[in-house]
């Protein structure tokens, strides 16, 4: 047994610590959005990728969603509700034109992610959230939740969704 | 030592099944790209992301640069240049305008990821693509490698980021 432990330690102890070290630059933030009461999750940027998608109007955006394990794994079992515990964040840049991949590229025209602008959550708790749906919601920009009144604004423009469990993200093949 | 060992397997056991359980829809292909012999990497779609992007011209794209674990610690380290195992993937999907986000958000416009287009790999081996800048390059349509002509593109058209290890995309915050 002592062997068996030996080498669990051994196998086990790498894979505890890639999944566990912390990345001081993706951490959680402290501040938690009004409303449903969320902060940052630790390592959000680790998570898979669910899909992609641009919002041309007010930012002229690239985004991504990701999504924790929970997430990933009712995304592929095509499982709805997605059940507790499920996190699908939604990351969004600026969308800039790439003069570099234009001149190698030549004939197409090339955009890539510039600078960050805001990070939102979409965090599944049944009971706990059980008035908008079991989803809490939180945006952050700069690290810092945005306004309550802003919060206010994310179930019902979600609401139209309802029949993928107020979720619009398919993900991508 | 036989309580510590029973809570190691407990602990480790879901660890070490989610990081080793092979997912078949993801799994790669048998074939090899021309030139360089690179299949599809197992695994990759659950790959971290590294960027986003999207081009205009031939296909419409939306795009998501993932990359395995030895890339993303270069980006994040500023390693320059990538270390041999470094693996960067490109997927792509066909960008189509999503009423369903339009309806939500009214007055903006929303595009998301539609079917896949192709699939691209860089894998960084130095003394094996010492011609080629240290790298490999893979391009795959449906699961099969594309012809031997575009292959013998990929590295005249990385060669303008020579400065970069011959890698465009950078990390996205």
């Amino acid at each position: 047994m002592k062997r068996i432990a030996s080498l669990l330690v051994a196998v086990a102890m790498p894979v505890l610590l890639v999944a566990y070290t912390p990345s001081t630059s993706r951490q959680g933030g402290e501040e938690a959005s009004p409303i449903y009461g969320l902060t940052i999750p630790a390592g959000y940027r680790d998570w898979k990728l669910i899909s992609v998608g641009r919002v041309v109007g007010h930012n002229n955006d690239l985004r991504a969603k990701l999504g924790n394990d929970v997430a990933i794994n009712a995304y592929r079992e095509g499982k709805i509700p997605f059940p507790d515990g499920t996190i699908i964040a939604r990351l969004a840049w600026h969308e800039v034109t790439s003069e570099e991949n234009n001149k190698a590229l030549r004939d197409v025209d090339s955009f890539v992610a510039g600078s960050a602008t805001n990070l939102e959550f979409m965090v599944k708790d049944s009971k706990k959230y059980a008035s908008t749906g079991g989803w809490g919601f939180a945006q952050f920009t700069d690290g810092k939740p945005d306004s309550e009144a802003l919060h206010k604004t994310c179930f019902p423009c979600h609401e139209p969704a309802k029949d993928q469990d107020f979720v619009f993200t398919r993900y991508a093949p």
